[in-house]
This record gives structure tokens, sequence and C-alpha cells, in this order.
């Protein structure tokens, strides 16, 4: 095995960790996919059930869309299609044929959702309409790709809602906003939600939100994005309702998609260290490995003993690890893994009742009685998921430049600061030239403070506070 | 809404429950495919969980491979290719270019995993690998779709499994064919599992082993099937492992596809009546509704008495319709929908604290006292969940043909025959172009009896017993 990177080289050890840790595998030869492994598949269905139910509990349905979109739906919306046509996979062939017309396969949904939408709403008590779908999405991704950071095939969540009015449109997107900041918040992703620029939002959006995690080395990576879409797809789409006076009226639409695949990524990059992975308990079934160490004549009590913990530790599942590795290649693993606890068991511990407990995270050991053994687990594991809450709140405070040289200054000693901003796309796309990629990430929300006079790149006159920052 | 069909007219029966029991919709407008609506999503999840479920507790790891397969590794099992070339979607145009090498959509997973397989097998160690993956697969069909039971975009799960001796690999499938038949048993669908004929294989299968749901009308549907692939694919991938000796070996595979949206449609189709779906209650998160029945004055004690009967049938889920139709209509809404029990309240059940639970299945009511609901409602949902069992076991026996007069006889009165068979191609070929389209299904699993002498459609050598029906 080669020897472990430390994670202030994040590039070399994260394909290290991704590699070692058993998660994925990029040697499948399509250009931009993964194979995704045991590891990674419990991680990625956890945060499904947890992003659904969340979903659920805000009256959202789960639907299944076929893959193949018609490309007369993909032209329908202008701005939409401009926005996609040059990342599109397009089906020519099938079934040894040239087909009639070709087959889109879905970068997003919008143009599978709104025709059916079409046919399904027709009066005020169908609405609000609010559904949702769990499945990968595909777009030629010509950036340079990272292993879930960016891919051309990745996993997601997306919904695709109706509303009757613009003010109940625009409550769902702050609905948006609060659920996925508490969600990211319990798994302890430090982020920025911001409103996206106009020259830098959802093709066909009025309004794009953008949730980005903060990796390790300050860059930014772009996890979710809530988009308000007025009435610029159920006006093409031909989607109207009867109101309760029976006129007929255009609703308002909003999307959310939650990528899965960059969750992952998120998650491995926050959490991990210079000894592995870290996997919140939350999403591990498996809550840790229990490993025997003994000598000789120990050998049978401790085993004994182990079946005896593994009583004690129910509802919580953990593994004994009897393999045949040395107890400090098995450590090893374990942290390596990301296992939340580990549990040791030599002599010692069998001959007094006792249990060591390791937390990953900390990387602290505790020695507990084997009476206390649950209530202890109970209490460590919830710990745990306080302390993630608290590792998400990173950003007590974003310095702030007020002309191009303060910019240029600053750039250099934090990766996320603040400025006042012209708000025109040439001022922003100067800046990036300048500074070897930094972009204005668009407008904190909740901000509150008022614009400068002058743009802090340009000098022309200012209209808002901006993010700028680097990303994945 | 259109009057209901009788289920003896199955096909307009079948078409009119999936639209009005609201579970797919057929107009997406691309041919082969539906979108999945919320009530079938529940029942795909738990079907998915279900089989999940059982195949981890065998031992298999989930994995996700991409949707997307190299021509060249599409092309290196000679039988496989020839079997699926003409029913691929290929993608030929990506981000606005033509693809250099075109890409496969997976209409099967073989040629994705192998080329895996013979990177992570070394050892005798690494084996049993026992994978499986849960998703939709690709195939231009080209005879007529019905929604569910054959379309061109399809929800599975298939596994792929690798072990060291042939011995082994044989153990597995039939481990195959005992768990699924145990499952279909406990959904309550009717089957044969039979092997199918050396023509009638998996492309690249030694042999193929195929669970055919027994449909209303006598027709058969496959909704799964094991295969046993030998060294087939474990050569031309070169999959190979060194053994406890240091030599090398080519290890054997197998496979196993679970069909689950034709399972959905098996138990549309099994379990419906002329009066709508039915769910069986462990696919169903919702037990059912609760209907309050109530007239003037009795309105609100009726109203307090549901929220009294909720209390009391924890932990099942059940939902107090308080719409505003008839309870007639409601009645007649929870029956179409499926739901496994409903619950009447009207005035005197809330006067008698009792309440009357109707069982969906067998159309039966039964009122018992509040007190003994939760105990009731256990019982009646394991009584359900029994006589879905029995329901599966309804093929005594199958009666004989012993020439062609008599198999042209029999099929007249009876869906499913047996028969004397020489084994050839082109007899059963003949055979099914004669009767207008019954099948060589191929030998039952588990059948003890020797062929009679003569084959008993065209006279030859006998050589097996085979079921003759017809398909889907």
């Amino acid at each position: 095995m080669q020897e472990r990177p430390s994670k202030k080289n994040f590039s070399r050890w994260y394909d290290y960790v991704i590699y070692n840790a058993d998660l994925i595998d990029i040697r499948y030869g399509v250009k931009g996919t993964v194979v995704y492994k045991p590891k990674a598949m419990e991680i990625i269905d956890s945060l499904y059930s947890l992003f659904e139910s969340k979903l659920k509990e805000r009256g959202h349905k789960k639907y299944l869309f076929p893959l193949f979109i018609n490309f007369s739906s993909f032209k329908k919306e202008a701005e939409h299609i401009k926005g996609f046509e040059e990342e599109v996979f397009i089906v020519n062939k099938a079934g040894g044929k040239e087909l009639e017309e070709p087959l889109i396969i879905r970068p997003t949904s919008e143009t599978a959702f709104y025709p059916m939408f079409s046919i399904w709403i027709k009066s005020y008590r169908d609405l609000p309409m609010k559904t949702y779908q769990s499945v990968a999405v595909y777009r030629y991704e010509t950036k340079a790709t990272r292993p879930l950071f960016r891919g051309r095939e990745f996993l997601w969540i997306e919904t695709h809602n109706v509303f009757s009015s613009e003010e109940e449109a625009r409550k769902h997107v702050e609905e948006d906003i609060s659920m996925m900041s508490e969600q990211l918040k319990g798994l302890g992703i430090p982020y920025l939600i911001v409103k996206r620029e106009p020259f830098d939002r959802f093709p066909g959006a009025d309004e794009s939100y953008a949730y980005d995690a903060i990796m390790p080395n300050g860059e930014v990576l772009q996890v979710a994005t809530t988009h308000y879409l007025g009435q610029n797809f159920t006006k093409p789409f031909e989607v109207k309702y009867l109101d309760q006076n029976g006129n007929y009226r255009i609703p308002y639409s909003t999307t959310l998609g939650i990528g899965i695949t960059r969750i992952l990524a998120a998650i491995i990059s926050v959490h991990g260290d210079d000894y592995g992975l870290y996997i919140p308990p939350q999403l591990s079934s498996v809550k840790g490995l229990i490993i025997p160490i003994y000598y000789g004549s120990s050998e049978e009590a401790v085993k004994q003993y182990v079946q005896k913990v593994l009583e004690y530790a129910k509802p919580h599942i953990f593994i004994p690890d009897f393999g045949e590795e040395t107890p400090g290649e098995k450590f090893y693993k374990s942290e390596l893994y990301g296992f939340p606890l580990r549990i040791e068991i030599g002599r010692k511990e069998a001959e007094n009742n006792t249990v060591t407990i390791f937390r990953r995270d900390i990387r602290k050991k505790l020695t507990v009685p084997l009476k206390d053994l649950k209530i202890k687990l109970d209490e460590t594991l919830e710990n745990m998921q306080v302390s993630l809450k608290n590792k998400s709140e990173t950003i007590k405070s974003i310095p702030e430049a007020n002309n191009k040289d303060e910019v240029i200054k600053l750039l250099k000693e934090y990766p996320i600061i603040k400025i006042n901003f012209c708000g025109r796309a040439e001022c922003a796309q100067d800046l990036k030239k300048t500074t070897g990629g930094y972009e204005i990430r668009g407008e904190l929300v909740g901000e509150t403070e008022k614009a400068g006079e002058k743009c802090s790149w340009c000098g022309e006159k200012a209209i808002k506070k901006v993010i700028v920052a680097r990303s994945f």
C-alpha cells in the first residue's frame, strides 16, 4: 500500500482515500463515470432516504420519469435548450436502425415533467403539485472531471413543483433554503447559500440559489440548487389551471436539485483526515468494528466476551473482526474506512467487564463498564452528531475588499471574500481572468448590509455585495 | 369515469385499472416507456427493499455501475452480443459532436461488470464475489409493448456472481431458485420455474432458469431468470484467480435478474378484481383509509372518535378520509386503489366503542371493540399474508398430452400443459406456429417423472417432459 498522503495535499489525499477506503473505482473506462462500491452505496442510500423523507414530510410525492426525452419537448424552452444543448448525450440509433427522432438522455428533467404537468393539472384543486424523482442525470462535461466532484453521470434528487401563485412559489423557495440549510448542518458540511448572478443562473430560471459547500482548501463545491422558474416553463409547456372563479391561469414553478454524489464528495472531503475517512454515524448502519486483542491463553476468553459485548451493544450494529491481521492493522483499517466507532477488547477488558470505545472523529478513547455500554454508545453517537453541527458552523465572518488591490491582497490570505459589485458579467469575467479563477458566486442569502458606492473590482457604481471564491 | 370493465376481459380491465388507480401514465410520448406515479413508486420501493434485503442476507454486496458500456466491452462475448445487438440503444453524439466510440446503453450488465471483475478478483480469498445492482435497463423491444409487461425501459435488480468452482456456482443457482420461489409465494403470485430449452437461453448462458408468473387468463409472464454462465464470461473477460496452491484458475459465474416492473404487473394482474387493485399489506406502508360516516349532529362525535381510533391503530398507518365525497364514493375509491383494509366509523361505532374493518382481499367486514383493535389488525394483516401464500399455490397438476391431437385438444381447455419433447428447436417452432402462439417454456424444475418414448408433437424420440404455455 502506498504511503498515506497528508490531507494538506488535498488532491493527492482525496484520490488516495476514495481508492483505499474502497468507495469507488475510476477504472471503468467510460470517461467521467465511476463504479460505486458497497461502502459508497451505503452512504448514498442513506443520503437518499434522508432527503427523501424530508421531501415527503413537506408533501412531495415520488415519481419516476423515463430516461429519454423527446427532442421536440427538449426544444420548447429557449433559454433551457441553449443552456444544455452542448452538454447532452443523444441516442441516434436503436434496434439496429437510425431513430426517426433522436432521443435526449436527461441532463435534468424539466422537459420531461412539464408535458405531463400540462396533462395532470386542470384546476386549482390540483395545486400545489410537489413532486420529486431520485435518478442519475447525464451531462457531457468538458471541464476536467474529478471523481464525485464533477462527472458525466451523477446521482441526484430533483423536485419539480407547480403553484397557483407567485407568492406560494417564492415561499416554497424559502422552505427549500431552510430545509437544505438544516440538512447540510446535520451532515456537518460548512456551506454558503448564495443567490446567483443573472449571468450565472440555471437556463430558464428567474432566480437561482446555490448551496456551496466549503471544502478543506477553501474552494467551494455547489452541492445543490433551488430555482424559482416563474412562468418560464409553465407558459411554453401550456400548463394552466382553472381558478376558483372559473378563469384559466398560468401557474408558477420551482425546482430543487440535490446532488447526492456531490454531497458524498463533500462528506469525504470535509470529515476525512490524515487517517482516512470519517462517516457520520447517521449515514452508516454499521457503527463500528469490534477488535479483539488476544495472545495465546486469553484467546477463548476474549472471543466469548466479544459475543457478550455484541449483545450489550444492541440495537447498534457492530461487526466483530476476527480476521488474521494484527490488532494494529485492524485499527488502521477501521480508521481508514471511517467507521464512527471501534470497540477494543483485550484480556483486561474481559476480566474487568469493561470495553474501550474509540471515537473516530476526535480519535479519543473511553473505557466504560459493560453494563453501561448501550447508554454510553447512545450518548457518544449523539455527541458525535452534535459536534458535526458545530463543524458546519465554521464561517464566522468573511473579509471584505473595497478595491482591486484589496481584492488581490485578501485573496492571498483568504479563500472566500466579499466585495461590492456592479452586476456586470464582463466585470465578473475580468475578475476571474485576472485572479486566476476566482468567481463571483452571488449574493449571500440573509445578507442585510447595503453595498458600498463603488464596485470593488471595476470602480463602477456598485449595486450589491457578493461572495468571491474559487470553485471546483 | 368510464364504466368499470370486468376482469374477465383482462386486457380492458388491466388498462382501466393502471390508469384509474393512478399507478402509471402511458401518455409520456416516448414509445415503450411510462411515467411511474406515487402509488406505483411505493410498491416499487417496497419490492426493491424486499429483494435487496434478501440478497444482502445471502451475502450480496450492492454496487452501482455506469449506464454506458463501451462498445469494445460489449463485443467480447460472442453469443451475448449476437443476442443483444439488435436490441440496444446507442449513443452516437454527445457534447454537440460525434463520439469516437459509440456508447451502448446497458441492456443488461455482464459486459459492464466483467471488466471490473477481472481487476478486482486476484486470489481465492476474493471469492465468492456476490454482487448486485438495482437499476433500469434498456432494450429496444419490437414486440407489442404492454405497460409494465413489456417496455423499452424496465426496472430490475441484477446480481452478478463469481465462484471458484462449478459446484459452488451451481449451488448458488439452487439458492436463487429457492429464494425466488419463497418470495413469489410470499407475494401471492402463482408461478412455474422452468429450465429453458437450449435454443431459448440467455445469450451466453449454459443454463437458464425462468420464473414464469401465471396470469389470470392462464398466460405466463417471465418475472425473473437465473443463469448459470459457466466460464462463458470469465474466459473472454480474462477473470482469473490464484488458488490455494498458487495456480491460476478461471472462475465460474451466475446471474439473477429480478424484474421489478414485471412483478408489479403480476401483482396488479393476479390480485386485482372487478373492484380494482389489491395491494398486499407488506407492500403498502399505508394499511388503509379510515372512512367516517356522519349525518348532521353525529359529525363532531364521529370526527373525535376517528382521532381515538388512529391512536389505537398504531403502529399501523391509516389515513383518515375527511374529503367531501359521500361514504359510498370513498368505499369505491378505497377498493379501486387497493388499500389492504378500510375502517368504517359511523355514529353507532362511536357510541359503542367499536370499529368496522373491511378486508379488501375477500371483501368481508368485521366489527371489533376498539380496545382489541391493534390485536385484530395484527391478526387480520397476518391472515391476509397467509392467504396470499395459499393463492400462490394454485397449480395442482398440469394435464399431459401424448400426441399432436391431444396437444391441440388439451390447449382448448387448459392454458398450461405438459408434453414429451424431442428437444429440437424446429419442433418447438412448428408447435408455436400451428397452435397460434403456444411455446415450449422448458422443463419444470423439480420434475422427476421420465419422458415418454415419443415427442408429443413430432413423434420423434422424446428426451424430456416440458411445459407448453402462451406467454405475454
